[in-house]
């Protein structure tokens, strides 16, 4: 059963699962037999869901076999002495975004992301209504730079009884900004961000991209709704805009940095009364690695201004490293 | 001239700094012609400290040539509009620890690492010192994983504006419990680490090295004086002991997981007033790269509990990974 134990000195918390490190992984014992190529559908846990329902699939959603956190009969309970812990509850899945072994967003037509994103958005919603999950985080590992496994392209939707430090973060710098000026925080940088335009990546009529004034990595990207909302939740509401400019991001930073390793986040606001929040997608390109003075800090060292990498990303130009 | 500029969202910071990107890399480059050995003194900038002072150097102390930070004749102003940026001053040297291109704490000999160590103190103590300067942190980076980018056994010296995030939130941490219990949090941790002893990797007279209840890390290890002491200042003391346990610590860890990348930083208080904070030493070695879900939830998952990880450093076991 994992643990999953509070940091005393950061109060942050760390998950214990020895489960992880069975898993395989093609960056270091070489391309294994693929769990998630068709043919091998046994190799993964019983089906969570699948597009179309009838037929060849086209996406496939399934419990992580090696996952972080467990689902359990028993009730979890927090318990606190000196130190504090809980049991490792939590849910774990995996979106298999297509049956071809290779391939992404920056390849894949825009009916596939539109679809991805619906599924995303459905098991989101299903999985935040289960008893004692606080926070549902829908991500994605590409490369083995930014810690992925598996090169099949592939996202993870974890279910958390905790809600993560990052949107702790963000929820009290917004909440402090709401506070003070009524207004939302990512609303105003929205508005900021169009009054200069010099870190804007893509824009549509719903959603906007950008290189963040404090982008931590070279080509950190952000997309964001351009109207109000706190909650990925778009059951029944048309991904399109939202496919165009998932696909134009990331086509245009795959051509300047071709290969790229990256994380995806969807950052969502939890469960409960947390309107001035605002929902985003955050793309985490890694070319370097931290080293002790990030480790030590908490500061980040980035030797690419954002408005430099806006420039390459927007007018779609090849990346040269000095 | 580098910026710093603060995250609206985190509150965290990050340096940009185009003449980090121009540094040498014997990881990307191949073995690069190794600005510090001897005979290569004229590719540092002039030596701030040697020692011994007269004949061939044993240690070196010179001025980072790729800074993070740069002195600045004029004064630093903070500028404050949607966004907070500031100048990015500050002092940012290097300790070559060795004229060998090899080794490192595991294979110096006792005399080095205390003069190493009572070097460290040294820079820092006058480091601090300097205008406008908050927080001297030391620290070290060894292998590509952890984000090296020279071989040649090396530590830093970073002089900052600002107190580093991680420090912030130690203090805050050790305060709350201060003011709660009227003890240090660090001194209580060491008193429950000796009730239990199942972390405990080393300990002699005046230090304690353990894997954390949280470590974040495989093998994580903290070294800590077993006396309360806020700041790391050890001008004209014995660093006997101190040499002893870093030995043995590295000598383990290198004899359980050979060439292991690792980050090593000294955590210390700023100037001021924060008696209730404890220095210490953080090792944090880098077997696996993070991925989205950290980047996404500020946690980290670990598949190697602390106890375990403790019990293979502490009677020097081989360690096999499953």
């Amino acid at each position: 059963m994992p643990e999953i134990r509070k940091d005393i000195f950061s109060n942050g918390w760390v998950i214990y699962s020895s489960k992880r490190s069975g898993r395989p992984n093609d960056y270091i014992d070489g391309d294994v037999k693929c769990p998630f190529c068709p043919g091998n559908e046994e190799s993964t846990p019983p089906e969570i869901f699948r597009y179309p329902a009838k037929g060849k699939w086209q996406i496939r959603v399934v419990p992580n076999r090696y996952p972080a956190l467990v689902e359990d009969e028993k009730n979890f309970y927090p318990i606190s002495g000196f130190y504090e812990y809980m049991r490792g509850y939590g849910i774990h899945e995996v979106l298999v975004e297509t049956p071809s072994h290779g391939g992404g967003f920056e390849t894949f037509d825009k009916k596939r992301i539109e679809k991805i994103f619906e599924i995303y958005s459905d098991r989101y919603l299903a999985i935040k209504k289960e008893k004692n999950i606080k926070y549902v985080m829908v991500f994605k590992n590409v490369g083995k730079n930014a810690g992925a496994s598996l090169r099949h392209p592939h996202s993870q939707i974890i279910g958390l009884p905790l809600i993560p430090t990052t949107v702790v973060n963000e929820i009290n710098s917004s909440k402090k900004f709401y506070t003070k000026t009524g207004k939302c925080l990512f609303c105003e940088t929205i508005k900021n961000e169009k009054k200069y335009s010099l870190r804007i990546v893509a824009e549509n009529e719903d959603y906007i991209a950008f290189c963040p004034f404090s982008s931590r990595f070279f080509f950190e990207t952000w997309i964001m709704p351009k109207r109000h909302e706190s909650i990925f939740e778009m059951s029944g509401r048309d991904f399109s805009h939202l496919a165009d400019i998932v696909k134009k991001v990331f086509g245009n930073l795959f051509f300047s940095v071709p290969d790229i390793a990256y994380n995806m986040i969807i950052h969502s606001s939890p469960s409960g009364h947390y309107d001035f929040y605002h929902w985003h997608i955050e793309i985490l390109p890694k070319l370097a690695s931290l080293a002790g003075f990030e480790w030590g800090s908490g500061f980040y060292i980035n030797s690419l201004k954002p408005e430099e990498a806006a420039n390459i990303l927007r007018k779609r130009k090849k990346f040269v490293q000095e």
